[in-house]
């Protein structure tokens, strides 16, 4: 007797964003569910729930209707591209272009022009989605991609086309309110590849890191799990009722997969376009947003604005900081200023994800007091739950837990990158023994938290020392007087290279160099957290210190540009 | 060029129950993991998570030195039989056995001795653990059993073996004292089957439900992302710590997942033996347990019982109701008793695995007063995200949200089971049409609430109408002078049936069969809950209502001894 077992219902019920999608449009179909605020005009839009679905399935309707095709696992769906900033249509994009089976390409449109045209042709982009505002931008580079792009859609608040030579061209309003607002959105294999994400390309051209509706279904559901299982008494349970706004670019990394993970729990989504001091202000007091997650520059950047005094910024409860280490001083600077808001560090990178190491407070230290939990709340901190992460010494064996040997970072799990697209000799390069080779550098404690200490391409070799760039920036950082500091590798004729520190201090301060150093041999050397021969030599004040695409410190920009850094610098 | 990808690392990282089991003793290996409670001689025990981990990693040392072979997908491993309480011997076999491949079938020793024979031979298992207590019972089937079972293990709090006929015959202790303390888990295929659960026969012989490691493992993502998700100000989120008691019998659908759910969240796990009133009473004091999930008689057990109030119960939090509907009634009358402590009700069978359906506080109702909020909480639920669920009439279409229309519940999604084990005219019987087809009769209200009125093998057809029996009994809880109702059918020459209420009053009571229906008239059609033709037309008052081997209302018991009953009976 044969019997239909229908695994595709059961055992092999697929793990697919759509499950995420269809929750809140079916429990709230009524309540607010997205709120986006342009940043230019300052003008605000809101959306049901069933309305940014009947968009989203507008939107698919128009992508069959272009031409677009669906994947499956091994084989691509045709690539979608976006230049977009936080708006409701890329989020619309979010679902529509991965629940039809095509695959998403966010294109990271603060990169240079030449790395947004390699990303675009390498990644084949059939379609192109772009804000208004990045029209200048598409214009410059379209002669270089019209070969590649055969269809471009123009994003804006305002009806009509612009001039412009970009052909075909189609405005996204007029192109969704010509179909359908259902759509059957198909059971696809949950191994169809979802996103494609290109790497920042500090060294040599972007890489594109492929995640497949598992992983990315995967890893919000384990990120679930672990603020269950996380002990901070100032965490808040990511729930329905929370109103997360998302000021990560979401051209970068899927705004660290903030857009599955809210939708999937039907929260109201916050969209300032992009960030801006005012606006994000403007947000959280207007719609009472209670979580943020920024990358410490734009800590910074908040914290020099007199703007947030202004507000009413009570309701902002949590602050989850990425992309960068979290220095406790930064930290406690920002906590002073919007009093009832905790910052707390994630760990991550474009081939993780991102998420794949967090601030952490262990089950017998939720009553510690609140000095001590900072020092847990401020190291890079425990793997998420479902990952096997490790830090590995140069023989491939874990480093002991001494808070003080130094390894590389190795992953795996359901929601590691598996390879990049069309770039095998890349892909060997990080996957090899068994694990995923992030090529950044931690020590690991006796609790088992992990701190990183440094990119591997950035640690300075001192003589027969290595010096931890970014253990020296956080001991830095909490320093009263510094608003911003890094600290790179110069050539030296004795050592081979010795470390210089680049500095910007809070307005109106009047510390030099010296204080520095004086200081970090305060909190560092006479506290055991730094050997005397890891203190810069020289030390340089600026007025700004450059960033890469996405707001880290870049430390390739002040080697390129060494000799200006120099002249600043003071020898200590 | 050819490049190693490591899906087996990253896309294919498999879903495994040994991801849970070794993220505790990583993290908090000398932290106590399980307290048990030996339920005669009111013995404790207690483990380290270091500890259980190393008796888990001997016990499967042992089980690959019996000659246990693991499992592929559609290739079941060997079964391995258990016939025990809840133990930390019993949470060992838990993990043992489907981590290192095998199938995991907990024996439900309350069935009828024909059943358990049935299921063990059904099962083919090669080896059978079984506790000290039980022996009587697997001496009383050895004859029946011994053909298919090739070794036996005693698990006993007492060193040594007992005088019996059974062989071969191991001690657990000595069994695994021999044993490395340390074991090699493999990365099984997810789909590889991890445990096997027949249901209670109510009708014919048990069917065996398999689950993959990949369905627990979702099952128990999805668990946690509800408790991330629930708007209920009294539900607590599900974390490290928390000190669950493991009430329902682990023999039964897996104790509702919690060994999965709490040993992933290294929460310190509370075994009480089995259940007994005193038991449970001593342990929440001792163990200050906050958590456990029960059966609704073993909430009228609770009521019964004078002990409760010699104890302090104030550490219970919450107490989740599971096999069968949580009367608003006994809620209230629990909640007076045990007043830290919240009861919310959940629903599910052994098919799903078994948790589908559970009590949800929307986001909107977060801030309703607590009478508006309990009616919430006691309707049989929402799906649980990642399932599929719908309430379907006679055509498979969905019922109207009117919180009227009677359906079938069907289910779709990862944790349902895909087919029984060796019986594919059973599961065709319960899956076509793409759904899986409980049996249990619902409706759906305009919030998207689900509501059981009845099994469709229980309801009463009276006339063209139906009588939905749980929704009656749910109302006659409700009464201060009901302890425990019933309503079953008997045969009418007029009708075909009518509805006949078996009431257990609370002790001292005296009130009789005219009170009820006077009540049932009050509360049920004068406010519109029932219609006046749904009332029972006999009320027999019993001193105990029989129950199944899980403690439900046995209705089949009632109809097998109806005379009995329709002597107590009263006309009303």
């Amino acid at each position: 007797m044969v019997v239909r077992t229908y695994p595709e219902f059961s055992t092999h019920y697929p793990l697919l964003l759509k499950t995420f999608m269809q929750r809140p449009v079916r429990l709230y179909p009524d309540h607010i569910g997205l709120v986006y605020r342009n940043h230019i005009s300052a003008e605000y839009q809101r959306f049901t729930w069933r309305q940014w679905y009947a968009r989203t399935c507008r939107l698919a309707n128009a992508l069959a209707r272009l031409g677009v095709h669906a994947g499956k696992p091994e084989a691509p769906g045709d690539r979608i591209g976006t230049m977009a900033l936080n708006t409701h249509r890329h989020m619309e994009l979010y679902y529509a272009v991965p629940c039809s089976g095509a695959m998403l390409h966010c294109i990271n449109v603060r990169l240079a022009e030449e790395h947004v045209v390699y990303t675009i042709t390498h990644a084949e982009d059939k379609v192109l989605f772009f804000d208004d505002v990045l029209l200048p931008m598409v214009e410059s580079v379209y002669d270089r991609i019209k070969d590649t792009v055969q269809a471009f859609v123009y994003m804006s608040d305002q009806p009509g086309l612009p001039e412009t030579v970009i052909e075909p061209l189609y405005a996204y309003e007029e192109l969704i309110a010509a179909e359908p607002s259902d759509f059957d959105w198909p059971y696809l294999h949950e191994d169809t590849y979802a996103t494609l994400c290109y790497t920042t390309a500090t060294t040599g051209q972007p890489k594109g890191a492929m995640f497949t509706h598992r992983a990315l279904y995967l890893q919000t559901l384990h990120l679930t799990a672990l603020a269950n299982f996380n002990n901070d008494p100032q965490t808040e349970r990511l729930g329905e009722n929370d109103v997360p706004m998302i000021t990560t670019p979401m051209f970068h990394i899927h705004a660290w997969s903030q857009p599955f993970a809210y939708v999937f729990r039907a929260a109201k989504i916050v969209l300032p376009g992009t960030f801006t001091v005012e606006g994000f202000c403007d947000l959280v007091q207007t719609e009472k947003v209670t979580h943020a997650a920024v990358v410490p520059t734009i800590l910074a950047l908040l914290l020099e604005s007199d703007e947030i005094d202004r507000y009413d910024l009570s309701s902002l409860v949590s602050l989850g900081v990425g992309g960068g280490a979290l220095p406790l001083g930064l930290k406690e600077k920002i906590e002073k200023r919007i009093p009832n808001m905790r910052a707390a560090s994630g760990y991550g990178m474009t081939e993780t994800a991102p998420v794949s190491v967090t601030a952490f407070v262990k089950k017998h230290m939720h009553d510690w007091p609140v000095e001590k939990l900072d020092q847990v709340r401020v190291k890079t901190g425990l793997p998420v739950p479902g990952l096997e992460v490790e830090v590995l010494d140069g023989d491939g064996v874990p480093v002991p837990r001494d808070n003080k040997t130094i390894g590389e970072i190795v992953v795996r799990g359901p929601w590691v990158m598996e390879k990049y697209f069309k770039d095998p000799r890349k892909t060997a390069e990080v996957w090899y023994g068994d694990w995923f080779h992030t090529g950044d550098l931690a020590t690991v404690d006796d609790e088992q938290f992990l701190t990183i200490v440094d990119r591997m391409s950035d640690v300075i070799r001192s003589g027969s020392e290595m010096v931890p760039t970014v253990l020296l920036e956080n001991l830095a950082a909490m320093a009263d007087f510094v608003l911003e500091a890094t600290v790179v590798g110069v050539p030296d004729p004795v050592w081979g290279e010795k470390a210089m520190a680049v500095v910007k201090l809070v307005a109106g301060s009047d510390k030099g160099p010296h204080d520095l150093i004086a200081f970090l041999k305060a909190e560092g050397v006479e506290k055991g957290k730094i050997t005397k021969w890891m203190l810069p030599k020289l030390v340089a004040i600026v007025d700004e210190i450059p960033k890469t695409s996405v707001g880290k410190f870049s430390k390739r920009l002040i080697r390129n540009r060494l000799d200006k850094f120099l002249a600043k610098a003071v020898e200590v």
